[in-house]
Parts: structure tokens; C-alpha cells; sequence
């Protein structure tokens, strides 16, 4: 009994310990990850027309990187959420070169990506190395689900989101409860670090205000229900174009290099480069900007672009391009039913995600974190709606699912 | 295939309708039942030395009421538990009115007690009643969590932190997000009923701002580990106190007749009933005066009595005391680390019941709900501790633990 207790209290204070390192390893190469990211980007947008038409053959590059040194990395996010479940059983340390420099190429060269998914992978990967240096028992999900915290919050700012991304992102319907506490420690840990280090946070301070009346409640939860559609949607065609792809094109060199081609074409085609990259561009126009910088149809090319990117076998994340079609998608629909557009927006940048992540809980702290705490009431109500909406699907297809939640 | 789509959309707004309803009457009955509560608390105060002492006569009446009446209303919150987890078959009608009126006796003859467990019975009981008139398949225990979070919000006027208790309170580890949609509509609306009823909310505005630093986490961290394992002793302690007096005075009627007698004195010899009722005397002390009009063994006694008072057989619920035991708790501990006593006393009060019902997310939104939005971090940071540090104890004793989570 006694024994017991001392050695669940030595692995707890252990965890918080191992957390502390999480955070600081995670939080400094997710600064560096992120600055350079933004550098890159930079240089793309004054570059465009030299680098966009290399998009292909930095295609095959990626994949010949892969092939020789990359074990099972390619399985990215899928290999973190098998780990976790026990049914992978490490996770290379060679992941991280490998997801960091493919997708600095492919921001590089125009492909349209994010960059959540890399941080979160970084973040696992330490963990879980970490973790088999100090053989704690049963901790292999629990410093999975912590590297995840430290991961997402080191990147994007957002400490409180990122905990419960990390907590409820592995089974819809259940809460990691076992790694609060070194998940917590983590990501506070991490978000310090890296904004130390210098990365930047995307903040907005929203200044309107709505009064809830019934009006009100009505157009945002009709907003809210197409925010969650298009969430669910993104998921389920990028899964869908993905086994599609594969399945025409079985070769992955045939395959990066021949949609790597279309692709460059209509990323100039068109808008000249607006769709390539994080989608950052969008997302300043459509919150410092009025609102006849978004296109009624960016939202729609920056889903297509995305889907079509990740699918062809470039590295990156879903979630910037994700906050991009939502506040671009929130623009629009703010401004046909007559609400303030920038609310509408921030609304889009959250539930959008809700729907594409299964989750709900990270989506409505993200909304908060990134566009302040008075703003909870909206981001709860257009948040769980969206979740409501999303028909089930998550870009992680490695997610479980409790039980089957009721559909609308 | 359509026929099972069109079968769950028919389910679902089904569900939606009948969350109205039940947001509707619950909201209702919490107002009148929250109204008739708050002016028998005054009458009590103004009369206090003539009704103490029929305490234990009360106590009588409520076991004869309960035999005759009550079926086997008088498991309360256990039976609301045992249906929803499909253990029980039904919620009789008739505990509505008998927790309503032994709950406003027990606070007219001056005992320690509280009322969200009544909020949250009517809530169930109604919800329950409705479900068998309409027969949805499955509906049972989507039912019950729709109607405990019509309950807890209209009584308490803070619903978002009511869905989420609703959904995290039955399993700890998992939320019931069957029941999201329901729960959101019939808390929102109890909330607007009983608001506009006239039922007054309790709100403060903490004008304290803490920068974090290491220092204050470290003070903070602190502090929510004690609140979290006052909590946590509560439910402790309160379980077994029942436990106790029922094998040493079995008979019911000689229980509560004995234990009401000393429970009186008590009560008059302490401070002249400041024990008494809600402690809502403790909460505004703590928020509104000076932190020197709240005694250092304030939250102790508020503590011991309320335990005594639950553990005799008197009716209420745990959750306004615990509150008070909080806030009076979080002014001498703000003082004695020298942290602005207000917040703290605001964390006491959101972190206490953490602790003592096993619930992480909706304490945080109580926070928020009742001290503002602006201060959710301190909130995610003291309650998300407290949890930790509970000891995994609860008072709803058919709470259910999805994985048994590690203890610090």
C-alpha cells in the first residue's frame, strides 16, 4: 500500500520533471521551426515565379528523403496517434529533421500547408525518446499526449488550447485525464520558452460586440452549422483524395511530381501565389483589412489548394490553411447576414478547426486565447455547434472514437 | 441506410424540442424554489433563536415525510446517478416537491446546507418524466444530463459551466457528448427563463490583476493543492460521517432527532448562526467587505457543520457551502501569502468544488461565469490543480471513474 503510493507519487513527480524538459526542448525548436518558417515565407512571396514551378521536383526530393532515411516517418501523425494507442511502438528521433526541412520546402516552394501538425510531431517525438531514457511505467500515452501539449502550444501561443487539444484529440469522447499534469506543465513550459525566444503570437483584440438576442443566436448558429460542415467536409476530402491518389497514381514519385506540376500552374494561375503557403496572408486581410479584401471564393481555393498539397505527398500541417478557410469563409457570411465581419471571422478560425479536428473543447480556448477571454459566450456556442456538425470526420485519421456520437 | 439517417435527425430534433421544454419548467422551478429559499434565509436570520431549536423536530418531520411519501426519493442525487447509468429504473415526480420543500425547512430552521443538488434533482426528475411520455430510443440518459444542466443553470446562471458539469459529472474521463446538444439548449434556455423570472445572479467583478511570474504560480500552486484537498476531505469525510452515524443510530427518526439537537446548539453557541444556511453570509463577507469580517476557522466550521448537518438527514445540496468554505478559505490564505484576498477568495471558490466533485472543466467555466472571462487563466491554472489534488473523492458517490486517474 505504502509502497504504492511512493512510487505513484516518485513517477508523478518524475513526469512533472521529464514535462519541465518537454517544454523547453519542444518550446526552442518550435521557435526555430516557426521563425524560419516565417522567413521562408517571406522570401517566397518576393520570389514567387523564381521558386513555384520547382514545386515537383522538390516533390521528388521529399519523397527520395523519405524513402532513404525516413523509416516509418512518413506516416507522420498517424505513427503519434499509433504510438499512443499502442499500436506502433516508437517513434523515430529522425522524424524531426525530416518533417521540419520537407515542410520548409514545401513552404518554400509554394505549396499550400500548415504547420501544426509538424509542432505537434516535434513535440511527440521528444517526448516520447524521453520517455524510453527513463522507463516510467505505463507512461507512454501519458508523455505522448504531453509532448503533443508542448508541441501545439510552443507554435501557435495558445498554452490552455493546447492541453486540451492533446487531451481530447486521441478519443473523441474522452479526456486524457491521466497527463494533466505533465501535459499542463509542458505546454506552459513550452509557450515560455519559445515566446523567450522570440516567436511571435498571432493576437487579435476584437472590439464588437454583440448583444445575444434570438437574432443573433440564430445567424450564428447557421454560421456555425456551415463552419462545422466545412470542417467536417475538409477532413473527409482530404482523407478521401489521398486513398484516391494513391490508389491512380501507386508510384509516389509519379505522383508528387505530376500533381506537383498542376499544382504550381494553378497556384499562379491563379492569384499569383495568394493560395501558397500558411494562409497567413488571408488571415491578416480578413481581420486588419475591411472586408472587400476577401475573395467570396479564397476560402474555397485555399481548401481545394490544401487538400490537393497534402494529398500529392508535401509535408505540413492542416491547421493554418484550417484558420485561413475559416475567417476568409466568416468575412463572407459576417457580411451576408449583416454581422460584424471580423467576429464572424475569428468565430470561422475556431470552429472550422472544431470541425476538422473532432474536437471541441481546444477549438473554443483557441478562439479565446487568440482573440480574447470576454469573447467566451461566442466561441462556446459556435464551437459546440460546429463539432455538432462536423459528421464525425477528422484530418487525424488515426483517431478513435468512444462511442458513437449522435449525428445531426 | 436513409431510413437510419432520417431516424437520427428525427431523433435529434426531438431532442432539441423537448430541451426547450425542459429548459422551460426546469428554469421555472428553480426560480421559485431559488426566490422562496433566499427569503427564508432572511426570515431565519431575523428569527433566528426561535426557530434554531425546532431543528430537530423539523429533522423528524422530514424522515416521516420522506417513509410516507418519498418511495425512494430519498436517495436524491444517487438516484438521479443510478438512472442515468441505466441502474435505477425511474425518478418518481413526487421528489420534486419533497426536496423543494425539506430543502426550505432546512434552511428555515437553520441548518448548514446548500441547493444545487435540489437544482439538479428537479432538472433530472423533470427531464426523466418527459422522456417516458415521448419514448426516443436511447434517450434515457441524454435525458438526464439534458435536465442536470437545466438544473444547475437556472439556479446558478452560469450555463456553459452547467453543460460542462452535466456532461463531466456521471463518468470522470469522459464527457457525454450524446448529450451536447440538448444540454446546451435546455441550460441556455433554463438560464434566460429563470433570469427573466427574476432569480438574481451572484456576481463579482475582480478589479485584482496578478501578473504571472514564477512567484505567484508558485503561490498560486500552493494554495489550489490545499484547495483541492479540502475539497477532496469534504467529500472524504462526508461519506463516511454518513456512513458513521447510520451504523451507530440506525434508526433514522433517532439520528436525526439527537444530531439535530446537538446541531442546534451548536449552531446558537458558534457565533449565533453564522453557520447557518447557504453561507452566502460568508461568500459576500469574503467579496465585498474587508478580508478582517471573515475569521480564520470560518471555512472550518462552515465545513464540520454542513457535513453534520447532510450526514443527520436534513435535505440540500453541498455546492453554496463549498463555496463558502472557498472563499473564506482563499481570504486567509490571499492575506497570509499576501496575494489581493478577492482573487484568491475567488479561486477558493471555484477550486473547493473541484475538489470535492471530481470536475475539472466546469469549476473553470464557474470561475469565469461568476468572476469574469478576462480572468479564465488563474481559474484553468487553480482548478485543473485542485482536480489533481482531490484525491479523486466526490461527493456524488455514484459518480463512476472512466480510468482511475494517478494521484499526486
Amino acid at each position: 500500500m505504502l509502497q504504492k503510493i511512493f512510487e505513484q507519487y516518485r513517477d508523478s513527480f518524475l513526469l512533472a520533471i521529464i514535462a519541465v524538459i518537454i517544454g523547453v526542448i519542444t518550446g526552442a525548436i518550435d521557435c526555430l521551426f516557426g521563425k524560419i518558417l516565417i522567413n521562408i515565407s517571406t522570401f517566397r512571396d518576393a520570389n514567387f515565379i523564381k521558386l513555384i514551378f520547382l514545386l515537383p521536383f522538390l516533390g521528388l526530393f521529399i519523397i527520395f528523403l523519405y524513402k532513404k532515411y525516413g523509416k516509418n516517418s512518413i506516416k507522420g501523425m498517424s505513427l503519434v496517434f499509433g504510438v499512443a494507442h499502442n499500436e506502433e511502438d516508437s517513434i523515430p528521433l529522425r522524424l524531426v529533421p525530416l518533417v521540419i526541412i520537407s515542410t520548409w520546402l514545401t513552404h518554400l516552394f509554394g505549396g499550400s500547408a500548415g504547420r501544426e501538425g509538424v509542432a505537434v510531431q516535434i513535440g511527440a517525438t521528444i517526448a516520447d525518446n524521453l520517455g524510453k531514457l527513463t522507463k516510467i511505467k505505463d507512461s507512454k500515452k501519458i508523455l505522448i499526449v504531453t509532448g503533443m501539449a508542448a508541441g501545439f502550444s510552443g507554435l501557435f501561443h495558445t498554452p490552455i488550447a493546447a492541453i486540451f487539444f492533446a487531451l481530447e484529440v486521441l478519443v473523441v469522447g474522452s479526456l486524457e485525464y491521466n497527463a494533466l499534469l505533465p501535459a499542463v506543465i509542458a505546454s506552459f513550459v513550452s509557450n515560455y520558452t519559445s515566446s523567450q525566444l522570440g516567436l511571435e503570437k498571432f493576437h487579435v483584440i476584437l472590439k464588437t460586440h454583440l448583444v445575444f438576442n434570438i437574432e443573433t443566436i440564430i445567424k450564428i448558429s447557421i454560421i456555425s452549422i456551415l463552419f462545422g460542415i466545412v470542417g467536417g467536409l475538409f477532413a473527409h476530402i482530404l482523407n478521401h483524395t489521398k486513398q484516391f491518389l494513391t490508389k491512380k497514381l501507386p508510384n509516389p514519385y509519379m505522383k508528387i511530381a505530376i500533381i506537383g506540376a498542376i499544382l504550381s500552374i494553378t497556384l499562379v494561375t491563379i492569384h499569383f501565389g495568394r493560395y501558397s503557403g500558411l494562409g497567413t496572408n488571408l488571415i491578416n486581410d480578413s481581420f486588419l483589412k475591411s472586408s472587400d479584401h476577401i475573395y467570396v471564393y479564397d476560402w474555397l481555393f485555399k481548401f481545394v489548394l490544401t487538400i490537393v498539397t497534402l494529398a500529392a505527398g508535401f509535408q505540413g500541417g492542416e491547421v493554418t490553411p484550417l484558420f485561413a478557410i475559416g475567417s476568409s469563409l466568416g468575412v463572407i457570411l459576417g457580411s451576408l447576414l449583416g454581422l460584424p465581419c471580423t467576429l464572424v471571422a475569428a468565430l470561422g478560425y475556431s470552429s472550422v478547426f472544431a470541425g476538422a479536428t473532432n474536437t471541441f473543447i481546444a477549438p473554443i480556448f483557441i478562439g479565446v486565447e487568440v482573440f480574447g477571454y470576454e469573447n467566451l459566450p461566442y466561441f462556446f456556442l459556435s464551437c459546440s455547434i460546429a463539432y455538432l456538425f462536423s459528421g464525425n470526420k477528422s484530418i487525424y485519421t488515426s483517431q478513435k472514437v468512444l462511442e458513437s456520437r449522435k449525428e445531426l
